[in-house]
């Protein structure tokens, strides 16, 4: 029976990559629906993403890829909905926009659940029927705060933790035992503003462009790898309250497009920086 | 010796393409430094841009890519400033943002010529030792300016005419005699605004965002394959003169970008529509 | 007791109007707030906005600005929140951002109800414990349907109709029933497609720029007063559907930022624009 | 004989300024064209520009309103060009569009002359007629190099000085001789990237957008206030040095729009941020 998968490969480039690969699988009877391929010629790094179509053993040509390209990074997904798990403090807006769309099978994603470390959200998120995990920081050091977390989203086993203005840094820890699979919105456009209130500092700055980005998470604070950022202007009349109130739909926005691109397997993380295929 | 070439393949999509024309590359030891495909699958058309590098017989390459896609439209050029010829009308903004940066080396192209139904850019483009050539249209029909402004192209056998402005409409035979090789800004976003003075169409209509637009040619008036786009926002407070004139900046900022993309062979026109790679 | 006003000043223009205006308001110990004009000369029109604050009556100050600008439109409005009916067919994106904004606080009016040719989004709006009177259009005439639409709406006598993606035509009788108060966002970048499925003649024209308008609704289909507009970059490489999928991030945004202006009252209808202070 | 002029005024807020500022223009059968106010609440500031018309006496004029506004900063400028002295290194795309800008009379400004550190760019500015004077900082103590550069300005008497990527930094005593008079073209989205090769840096932090800014100069190096800014997208394709490329023309774009804002008396230095009227 037919399916539909992705290919992910991502290795140091050498010459005929392409030729070898679609050797493969053409051997499998595989039929290539969209190929796009980058080669960064400053790292000698080779990127290519295929979607693919046919009735074959995924096993087989993951192994065989692997023989002819031995030091190569190779995914081989169904194209399937991903699985998340969304982190959120107090502001409606990020997570108002996922229901919606997840509503009306719009995310590309199955929501599993939403954890808060505030309990203003609660109520929206049950009347989508999701269930709403309050995880109170109040009272627990960090590390206990995030071990409640870690034990909520164990039991979801989600691919990816979306966190839709999730106001608390993550530690090490953490962030370590979901290695590029956290997504974050930053209320700015990164690396300008970085840390807390980047509308405050925009204001205070007198900037007449102000955005949101997208990125995933590591252990610099707002410093992983950016998947996509947007702006909008603004002058000197508008204050930092409302920088803040037409940020929100810019964030909204770009959390959108970043999580379009994940969820689709077409960003590759690369050091600090992504590929989006 | 080894040279740099761009591979352009516009073709019926079968199984199995790519991997047959890397094929090819791979016998003469070509190395492949950039590759793009498309498959438009609503009309089942396989684009494939590459840039490659080698010591190869291009020939013979032709012959084979042509033996095993018989039907595939297949160039294979040197990387290579193109040769070009601009026409103009009376406004300065366009041309001397060309003339700027051919002379600094920045515009991928040998202006060769530059052909004005007025003579009103004449001192400009001479301070930059690029010959000008006054063709009037007083007193003549189409077909004699016209005549007499091919004359002068002739001389010059461009690879590209660029319309810098040139506020004159062209005869399907003018069109015909450079298929798909004349570039035109028009200064509004097409479709909307075709004709006559856009922006005081654009002024009367109440839009909020004006723009230009960067299209290859054709016997339909505004109407050819679009190269690229761009947009400002305007208000109510801008009268036609005052979105004619932030309006300049848009139609330049858009013929730059198209020019650079087709004098790198990044674009495909198919149809009434081009395909960027 | 002080209390917050929006005073809006529309007449034709004459020397020392704003000596004039601002004297009533001094008179009447009337702080000016935020002050904005703007003179059409095309047309010798003044448009004034001012938010004020003070103890005062508003009757007299409104006999005392008839009297020394006769021919004015003069309105003056405390600031609060507007009463709107919101009109939808089936799409879930425009709607779930209203309700969500709503819910929250952040929409600057109250949602009375919305009434949908079809029921598809009635379970999302009980949701929000916010009235859905599905108004079916079938088996009816124009007329009919438009008389059992106004009878809902007679019982909720909103300042304003928002017709969050409502897929039908309306009448010139319905349209003059609530002149300048029909708030619709059209999925082009007006005036290009104009009408039905504009995605589609957008990837037809292959343009590469698409957009959403937040108009004022005439009686002229797509023709009414603009108030804002946006756009987004698309390619070759967009299907008519992904172009409506990426469309939608874009309506959302531009009807959010055309309310958000009209409930501010900036937004001043003036023949078939609109001017915004 | 009437002329225009533009009023600029910036004082401390107080009920009725508006009233009062027009009462003086009204006695003096001044016309306002186009008058608009700023309040900034936060800091408690009154700015207002008019552009008014008539036979009238400017030093009464101004004399009444210092009587009546006594701490305001208030100026009276008769509408017409600036003069100006540019500064430039090696770069051609800034200058270049000043100098053609100039030659077509687009720039609203006398570009009386143009000062390099180097010589690249003299041939392109005397084909203008243009005298260009070539500073060299070789073998030069800052002190010395700025000695000879205000010698050559001094000649000039400029009402601004535009740095059209001057590539040298200047000194606290430079630019305390042009307070508020030096606009200068950053190729960053300020605050990000400040100080040298800003592409370098966002290609490496991986950015997804890519822009510039117009600032006027003050004593820390990229930190006066904001005038505009621009951005384009850019992706992982972009090397630094195409980024570079693509930022030209969002450079040469800012700068333009800065000048036209400043040669308009339009802005308004306030502390370290811009008002824009």
């Amino acid at each position: 029976m037919k399916s539909r998968w992705v290919l992910l490969i991502d290795t140091v480039d050498k010459v005929g990559l392409i030729h070898l690969i679609t050797g493969v699988l053409h051997q499998h009877n595989i039929n290539i629906d969209l190929n796009s391929e980058y080669v960064d010629k400053a790292r000698n790094l080779f990127f290519m993403r295929s979607e693919i179509e046919g009735a074959f053993d995924a096993e087989a040509v993951l192994s065989q890829l692997h023989q002819i390209i031995p030091s190569a990074h190779v995914e081989l997904k169904p194209v399937a909905k991903k699985n998340i798990v969304v982190l959120v403090t107090k502001e409606s807006h990020a997570i108002g926009d996922l229901l919606i769309k997840h509503q009306f099978d719009a995310l590309n994603a199955n929501l599993l659940a939403v954890i808060g470390n505030h309990d203003v959200l609660q109520s929206l998120v049950e009347k989508f029927d999701i269930p709403f995990h309050h995880v109170s920081h109040e009272d627990l050091s960090r590390a206990q705060h995030e071990a409640a977390v870690q034990a909520v989203i164990a039991q979801y086993q989600p691919d990816y933790l979306v966190l839709a203005k999730y106001m608390r840094i993550l530690s090490p820890q953490f962030v370590g035992a979901h290695a590029d699979k956290i997504i974050n919105i930053h209320h700015s456009f990164l690396p300008a503003f970085i840390g807390a209130n980047p509308y405050k500092q925009a204001f205070e700055r007198g900037v007449k462009i102000i955005g949101a980005t997208a990125h995933f998470v590591n252990n610099d604070l707002d410093e992983g790898p950016i998947i996509c950022q947007k702006v909008i202007p603004v002058d000197h009349s508008d204050s930092w309250q409302q920088m803040a109130s037409k940020g929100r739909d810019v964030e909204r926005s770009v959390l959108a497009n970043a999580l379009q691109l994940v969820f689709a397997d077409q960003v590759f993380v690369s050091g600090n920086k992504t590929v989006v295929l």
